[in-house]
């Protein structure tokens, strides 16, 4: 019982952030624009700066953390790896059960892990002003957190009933001179035109993004960006900082590669961290199952179809190639914020069709009874998103029990769930039901993606 | 700008706990009964179990600490040891600034050191049931926490007013298991006296002690004992791991001795915990001013008389020699709840009546001034206990600035203050106004004192 924490000097902190896209079997499909052709990275210049459309676009496999970020990430990094010996005990399972815990930065989640660059590669093309989205606040935090250090301004759109639901998270907002307003709101043309036919709409993800984006490429000093905390092949990119670093510190216990890896999905980012370094072992031959759990009510991964689809409500976006239940699709109010997204990282669909990851959708209630368990062996209490790993590593450790098989599970622990305790409430008071999407609403989704552009976009003229 | 956040290998966590009672130049002195005369730990005997009573009396310098204890504090520690450099910069500052962090916990907090073993010696001895109050709630998810990990009942009797002001606190502990009511409540006689009296009362942190203790020392069976969160030696003795792992990570960078030890002092032990095996050196020789902060609306060791009290409202604890601003002083309503306590740690007031422990108090609003400070350079969201350590580190640097001295300055960083947003709010909305506490009532302080048993004591009948 000896090895529960495993840390690791600063010097063997990553130089470089791993992008998958260069060992991929098969290159990703491309972003296709409103021609339907492939976009070129200046149609993206008003939404990003270019260094980091650089990065989104690069097929290179090892891309440098410059020295200032990585010293930023030295806040709170390297994360810790343990070992969850108490729950192993307590499920009485052979396997091995290791975790790399992302919720110990300022912000509580793996999510500052690409705030940060992000927020710096902004600051270095002379950006002065970032917008966003947040649904559940994890994000719309770790960017506000982000640009407080390099002095930019945030303007943070958090969804109207998250907004009047979660004051705290508002506050940490604040703490960090982020500025959050509900969305919709009365600063955007998009804002307003939705108040004016809703005026008590409780806001979506979908209409957030679209205020942030507005406010974004309307700032006629051309000193305004936008930035996304999952989805996008950059974001991949910096949060594979946390499969680096567990390599690096199982490694120094001498427990070699993991037999499985698991991480919850919603766009994909904390996952994809975790896993693509070890995807790439597989890609090499290695023998890991790797698994991305998601909400069986909001089965993306599961039970979509991979197609091209817009990544917001508003059609806003180029078309992304990815598994998706439609950007009209409305996930049910289920807890895990985090993991309420129609769509899903491209380069994370892309290594499921080829059979590189293995996804497993979860019910909410196994999930809060997995966090229940967790909080009650290990003594941590995970957000609601993180859930959904620990039901899965739950999953096959007891698996590896009736197998009789000493397996080496290893997951990514998202973040804590202090903020989010309403929903143990909920469960803690017999108060949740299991949720299993019906098939009639993936006939919907069909009907949503076959009504597709490049043919809807150019009427909509929205692109 | 390399050491940031300092790791320490597991083996090299201390395995004895710091004794500071077999150090100090004049024995404390000791707790008095009904009769005057220095108790016998058998008086103590239906309140705590005896192990943890030979503890409280003990002058071993060194006591191991068992091996499953360490084996459960593992679970975060060692705690990081970090420099705080961000704010080094931002003050212009020649000192060098490292901070233990206690907040890395389950609980959040440093109570869990003590919350820990407290728990196990209990479940050693036989006890099925341990009860404590709580006021902010730090102390009663401490507790809960630690109770499930040796399935122990845990109950807590949790201040009215913040049983209803902080719905989450309560949900932490039934996350663990652990029974909170807000006090008074019915189940005592104690409390039900005071319904009758006052049905609308808000509570109070006495109130509420006199409940645990009612329930722990009218359990027929003898299986029921009281756990207390600080102010007592073996509280102190516990918290000491904090210090000794401080100097262990301090040793690996070559640091040495720091100039200055800084903590917040409420009943004293997150302070002590680093302080203590730092106040061995000093006693030994070495030149380090030790600083414990305390609020200025509750000066207790800044301007309230060192003399024999009771430890609680309703006079039910043996008589201690401490630092105290009267049994029957209510503290202003500060958002610091751990720092509203009308005495002291008798280790800690003896430590600064031998002039070892340099006291000083701070306003609130100059905390949360250093609070907002600390989140927007070092990025993490401290309690509102904390933040008078900041803002004595903070003073600190300023002074070392003028001086032009290269000192190093080394501070608790107690917890977080993720659960307690509301605090900020009321400083980032200027809310907050200083508080002096007025000559006025620190004579009613001795008015107090001088009534005081064992006269009394032995009238009330409560002893």
């Amino acid at each position: 019982m000896s090895q529960i924490k495993i840390s690791l000097d600063e010097k063997d902190i990553p130089k470089q952030w791993y992008n998958i896209a260069a060992d991929l079997p098969t290159a990703p499909l491309p972003p296709l624009g409103p021609d339907g052709q492939p976009i070129g990275p200046e149609m993206l210049a008003p939404v990003f700066p270019m260094n980091l459309i650089e990065q989104e676009v690069s097929t290179d496999r090892w891309i440098d953390i410059p020295e200032e970020v990585r010293q930023h990430l030295y806040r709170w990094r390297p994360a810790p790896l343990r070992r969850a010996v108490f729950l192993e005990k307590f499920l009485d399972t052979p396997a091995k059960i290791y975790y790399k815990d992302e919720s110990t930065s300022p912000a509580g989640s793996h999510k500052p892990n690409t705030a940060i660059p992000q927020a710096w590669y902004n600051k270095q093309f002379g950006i002065k002003r970032l917008t966003t989205e947040t649904g559940a606040g994890q994000w719309g935090t770790a960017l506000s957190f982000a640009c407080k250090l390099f002095d930019l301004e945030c303007k943070v759109f958090m969804v109207r009933i998250s907004f009047d639901q979660k004051p705290f998270r508002k506050l940490m907002m604040q703490v960090w001179d982020g500025n959050c307003v509900a969305s919709p709101s009365t600063e955007t043309v998009a804002g307003r035109a939705i108040l004016e036919e809703m005026p008590d709409t409780p806001g979506s993800l979908g209409i957030a993004i679209s205020e942030a984006i507005e406010q974004a490429v309307t700032d006629q000093t051309g000193q305004t960006r936008y930035a996304l905390g999952s989805v996008l092949n950059h974001v991949m990119l910096h949060q594979s900082i946390i499969g680096l670093e567990a390599k690096a510190q199982m490694e120094k216990i001498g427990a070699g590669l993991p037999d499985v890896v698991i991480g919850c999905a919603g766009g994909g980012s904390n996952f994809a961290g975790l896993a693509f370094p070890y995807t790439q072992d597989k890609i090499n031959g290695a023998d890991i199952e790797i698994i991305p759990t998601e909400p069986s009510a909001c089965p993306t991964l599961t039970r979509a179809p991979f197609a091209y689809d817009f990544g917001d409500v508003a059609c806003t976006t180029p078309l992304l190639a990815m598994h998706t239940l439609g950007h009209k699709f409305v996930p049910p109010p289920i807890h895990a914020g985090g993991l309420r997204y129609h769509g899903m990282s491209p380069l994370v669909s892309q290594c499921v069709v080829e059979g590189l990851h293995t996804p497993r959708s979860i019910d909410q209630v196994e999930c809060y009874e997995a966090a229940l368990t967790w909080a009650r062996t290990e003594g941590f209490i995970c957000a609601p998103e993180t859930s959904h790993a620990i039901a899965g590593a739950i999953q096959e450790a007891k698996k590896a029990k009736e197998e009789g098989k000493e397996k080496t599970i290893l997951f990514t622990y998202s973040g804590h769930g202090l903020m989010d305790l309403a929903g143990y409430d909920a469960y803690m008071s017999g108060n949740l039901k299991p949720y299993e999407l019906p098939d009639e609403e993936l006939l919907k989704t069909e009907a949503i993606l076959n009504d597709l552009p490049p043919a809807e976009m150019r009427k909509s003229g929205k692109w």
